[in-house]
């Protein structure tokens, strides 16, 4: 052990923080999260200085960088405004929001199965947190105390990887995080290895290394961020490279309906990974004022329209001359791109099946939306569409953990497996088998021996 | 498309059944189970003599892979009864098995959440197929058919390697699963490429791959199989590689438990995952009769004891002389050895504390067991062990999914994530979310507009 290098034994006392964390008590975390925010608040003045540094920095950094993405054609000028966290409302915010994780339910202890395996032998399966989580973000500072506060909720220690134009910032709340986890009272003890922070791209590069040590990557950043991790670690990744949302215009849709939902989806914030990329028209509204009604609800919300060649025709003839710099035809290309702007891929298909189709070719499986008022077509659709969203008649924009009604969102999951769409602190358990006994033998259990009642026990009777 | 390689175009194909099965019905997947048995029934001949010439390369074969195991200090004789499915009760056992699967129930279509987010506004978490599954094994042929067959049950589609020596059993086996899909009546339709089966390890490297069609990858065989798996791919793996468990007999353990639970955890199945491979001991049983005791129903079980060198000096003057070539001193590595024959590492501890953080040095997350009569320090024992099965005062032997009763096993996960230990059909599931609207756009709510309600629905206004 002697011979672990800094990064290992980081991860190694995440490792030991985390297996002290399993005989907490939510009590306990809860005690911990609301000292934790009366210390951020005791140090504000600590906390603003350092971000006052990185908004120095990360300003003349920020125009370097808006030069740089100019140059790639995707201008982004929001970086000061993400790193600010000394804007009163932003900064109440993540106080509160500590405080608000308190009142969520325990996600670890839950019995998800009892059963009586004998009379002296009793099964359970009860969830329990994951273990140590690796979050590796961008900008936002915030999120060194959003996650931090997730995690401990659940019982799972975290190891942070902020982004170094915020370095200064995320150092302080660290800290803070830590300094507010030692002086616990004795009776309400977390190690403060429970949160750390590292800063440099081979610490994260030696972590994703460490599958012994390192049960979750939550990657919360840019889809190359995601990309990125995926591509360079077996660690399993909870979240999400891409959003491209379809809404698919039925031959049977209410157009109202279809228009209402087609403009939240694209404009309520074009930004969002559960914003709409994708229109997808059944070729039976061409030739009626329907698609040109809905392509009109678009362009006078300032989409601009990528149209494939049948509803580009459809539409060049009859969309009013004000809005001709907004249609254009589409490429192949665009029906893959996250445009995540006033701009949408609009394409006619044949029937129900052809969206399907195309959503499986070109979606990716976050959250994909069916307007029609044929209940049969709709039940189709959302069986079939492999998303982890799949509406009938609503904007893709309700695809958000808080909408959902889960009070904290980890973040969003287009994985197949562990949890999908958004994710609550559902996402951050998973659950063991204990079995309670009474020096019970599987050899004394077979064909002409003891046989196995396999009973549900009654929750009363939980022993958990 | 045109350029698909056959590889590809089979796990498109896959992809493609598997959107298919999203729509089918249980009575419509049992109905093709129980075609697929009697298709099995009706073509044994065909089946037999298939595996009578595997037997016959595999015999030869074996001859030279056992050469090989001898050299490597591990003596593998049982590769033709492994190969073997002609004999009666293998034979009955793959046909009732194949019955047995449509007795569980549909582990899709099962709601875990129902939330009324507005009047208009439903949300559903719904239980959905994974999709694609991956499935590599060695020697069973009748793997071919039970995995098959849990496959469908649960909706998914299944690409099937089989080892080289069962290639014509494999081969038979899959044609027959397809023939029956093939000759369905039309209401009961499932595509013939939700079973397809591919034979080189070129095959297997591409699929590997193609994680925009695959989405898990179940490998059934050895530690290096699934090893290799596990580090060649981006694809979840759902197994284990290592069965490290542990017995740890507490300084207020009931002897006479102990030794029953040892000695079951370490002889019932020696070669079985869930195999004990090490005993822990405090270190306060080692002036006693009691390690004594333990030691010596180990010896008289024909378990070879590896020992540290304080339990060596504690039995080795005490022991019958008969035992006396049966105990040794251990290496460090006898610690991270998976035996899987009649040999046991021992160590004596200081404390559970010191039992615990063995096992997390040294374990593989698969099940340990605490000896001991003290509730207290059993349930800490449970909480702070990592492992899929944490148990008290029995044998490691029961961490098995017919045990459990589970009804069928796809396999033991020591994963951190999605499923964990004994896996059933349940492994095999995941979710979505279902939002049924009415044109519901979220720009609609918020501070000074509508507002959610995130009601619970009652389980009898379910709209699914």
């Amino acid at each position: 052990m002697s011979s672990d290098s800094p990064i290992v034994q980081t991860a190694r006392a995440a490792r030991q923080a985390s297996v002290a964390l399993q005989s907490v008590t939510d009590k306990q975390k809860n005690d911990a999260l609301l000292r934790i925010k009366q210390v951020l608040a005791e140090r504000k003045t600590e906390i603003f200085e350092a971000n006052e540094i990185d908004k120095k920095v990360g300003y003349y950094g920020a125009v370097r960088l808006a030069q740089e993405q100019v140059a790639l054609g995707k201008l982004s000028s929001s970086l000061y405004k993400r790193l600010d966290i000394t804007n009163a409302d932003k900064w109440d915010s993540i106080l509160s929001g500590v405080e608000d994780i308190t009142h969520l339910p325990d996600p670890t202890k839950q019995v998800s199965l009892a059963t009586q395996l004998d009379n002296d032998l009793e099964l359970y399966r009860v969830s329990v947190p994951v273990g140590v989580l690796l979050t590796i973000f961008e900008a936002r500072p915030e999120v060194v105390v959003n996650i931090s506060c997730l995690a401990l909720k659940s019982g799972n220690a975290v190891i942070l990887k902020g982004g170094k134009e915020a370095s200064h910032t995320n150092a302080v709340l660290a800290k803070v995080i830590q300094d507010a986890l030692n002086t616990l009272p004795a009776d309400s003890s977390i190690p403060k290895e429970a949160v750390q922070i590292v800063e440099t791209r081979e610490d994260i590069s030696a972590l994703l290394d460490l599958d012994r040590f390192i049960d979750m990557v939550v990657p919360r950043g840019s889809n190359s961020l995601v990309k990125y991790i995926q591509n360079n670690t077996r660690i399993p990744v909870l979240g999400h490279a891409d959003g491209l949302c379809s809404v698919f215009v039925d031959k049977e849709a209410d157009i109202e309906k279809a228009q209402k939902i087609v403009v939240d989806s694209k404009t309520n914030y074009p930004a969002a990974c559960n914003s709409a990329e994708t229109l997808l028209v059944h070729r039976d509204l061409l030739n009626s004022d329907k698609f040109i009604s809905v392509a009109t609800a678009l362009l006078k919300a300032g989409v601009s329209l990528r149209l494939d060649t049948s509803t580009f025709e459809a539409l060049a003839q009859k969309v009013d001359s004000s809005f001709k710099d907004k249609i254009s035809q589409a490429t192949e290309e665009d029906f893959d791109t996250e445009f995540l702007e006033l701009t949408i891929a609009v394409k006619a298909v044949a029937d129900v099946n052809e969206a399907i189709d195309h959503i499986i070719e070109h979606g990716s499986k976050h959250t994909d939306c069916i307007v029609t008022e044929n209940e049969t077509v709709a039940e189709y659709f959302m069986a079939r569409v492999d998303a982890a969203g799949c509406y009938w008649n609503a904007s893709t924009r309700f695809a958000d953990g808080f909408r959902y009604g889960f009070g904290a969102e980890v973040g969003v999951s287009t994985n197949k497996t562990h949890a999908r769409g958004p994710v609550g602190l559902e996402g951050l358990v998973i659950y063991k088998y204990r079995v309670y006994g009474n020096g019970n033998a599987a050899g004394d259990y077979g064909s002409g021996k003891k046989q196995y009642l396999h009973q549900p026990i009654e929750q009363s009777n939980y022993r958990i």
